[in-house]
């Protein structure tokens, strides 16, 4: 669910001592974040899905996500990890409702929620995020690609996900209402 | 919650007799969309409200309302009234969710939901709808003014509207978050 | 979506040929309840399904489904139809949110939406509702089955319903989270 | 947003220090929980405030409030705040959804958000929680009162609330249709 080298990137006033003293004890505050591409009706046309590194060491298709920082609203959260993996130009439109559609409970035991995160609990407020402008895959996501959302739901894209991330996606496109 | 007149406009193969002997008998179905601005991370920073004349005769400030035609997707009709009330320039920005934030239950009777309509039973889906372009009153809208949601809550603006306006402007500030 | 012949039963006031004139002008405003048992944390454990007649002539597993009435509050609704389909100690459990999970816009053309009603346009307003007592088929009902939610979106149950039901199912798996 | 001295009562394997050494680096995920009665159609008619000490040293009407632990669900975390709060026959009827009506942030910073702990940074799932059972308030809670929806959003009872909880409570009325 996040870069494998996060704390590195954005937690630098952590150390990996300290951050790992902290998953050990508390759930983590975490953003998952869905970037689409809309018609003029608002109807999703495209999804986007990043290929990256992920926690349990694996390459797989994954949502943008990560950590809320100390002080940070889950607004600004949400755009710097847009920005982060889709590059300065992606030009996300961040909902004016701050409801997530859906929480995700990501625990080091798979079999807890369906949702696997080997090094944390972790929660994570999930948003579906439309974005605007030019994305291409930045810092430590290897590719991006556009699905239709018959692609996005299809067995081969869910096997290329780990983690729980393809079911993260189906609750996003259900709460779209373009579930198969 | 609609303009005096829209038979006329928008309802052209139901005569007035039609659409009379109708709204004895059965809820009509309604959207009702408070169009916003937003900053960039999202938060609204202002709501717009109409001026015009309301089903009980008045003149009032009023959220974009209107019925749902036959074979009309709630999509369309959410675009169709928006930039009937405020332009065709207006860029309304249709959520991909389908989901209203709330429904509104209208009775000619106002003490049954305190949500009032003299002429008919309407039950309406309500949306928040961010707005990107120039906006312009037409048509039946005699005014369009721009609120901080400060300014939206306030008694002063919350007695310039009838029939539960106000409530429901109350609701759809709630569900961005920003209510007093 | 709806029992055959509802119009015999709630809409006495209306004659065929008066609903049918409607139906050929307005969309028609329905309620869907998906009615499910929960453990004592809020889990959903159980999934309930109708087998009924359908509005294309198919004896299908359905949703419980049916119109709102002139002057009919929707909560009303929900309880009338919950009772019509699953007795009159069923003990739905109203949410006191009035907002449904989705919508669903059934047309008489299939390939519109996806949701299918061959007599009418029909927007639905959906629900998710637990019940609490002793549910058995009633009315137009032929049988109710309780499935857990791996059950209830395998592609056995998926093929015994028509109309966009599967697909109404998997948003209700998803709002709550279940989704495979 | 919750009981002064919780990290005694719940987080026993965490120091006062080691709490202290957290709350300054990461947001702190927790739950608030707004206990209600409904009619038989699922209407809110009573709202329960508790009287608490609060982070800020005051004495304040409250939600239900408190940390998710590690290995906790969210779920379960609700449960056992809500019996903490209300005794253990008070027989919370957590929602088959996991989404929470609202996200709240509360910072050190009153200015932030409106929402004020003066401890730390937290973001907080908020949940309507319907309430069956005999309630009683225990533990740290000095009192509990239930109040009509009316009693709930009137100037003496915000009055009563510090840090933003007035507007959490004006937030769930919204949620549930009846803010006037």
């Amino acid at each position: 669910m996040s870069m494998v080298n996060e704390t590195e990137n954005i937690g630098s006033w952590l150390t990996d001592d300290q951050i790992e003293f902290i998953r050990d004890r508390l759930p983590i505050l975490y953003i998952d974040a869905i970037p689409i591409r809309t018609d003029d009706l608002g109807n999703v046309t495209q999804i986007g899905l990043l290929l990256r590194g992920m926690p349990d060491g694996s390459i797989s298709r994954a949502m943008v996500s990560g950590r809320v920082l100390y002080g940070e609203r889950v607004r600004s959260a949400l755009i710097r990890h847009l920005e982060k993996d889709l590059g300065p130009t992606a030009l996300p439109q961040i909902s004016p409702s701050p409801t997530p559609f859906t929480i995700v409970e990501y625990f080091p035991d798979p079999s807890i929620s369906g949702f696997h995160d080997p090094r944390q609990h972790a929660v994570s407020l999930a948003f579906v995020v439309v974005v605007k402008g030019d994305c291409k895959p930045s810092q430590n996501a290897l590719d991006l690609i556009w699905l239709s959302p018959e692609e996005a739901q299809s067995e081969k894209v869910s096997s290329e996900m780990t983690g729980g991330q393809s079911k993260l996606l189906k609750l996003a496109l259900a709460h779209m209402g373009v579930i198969n």
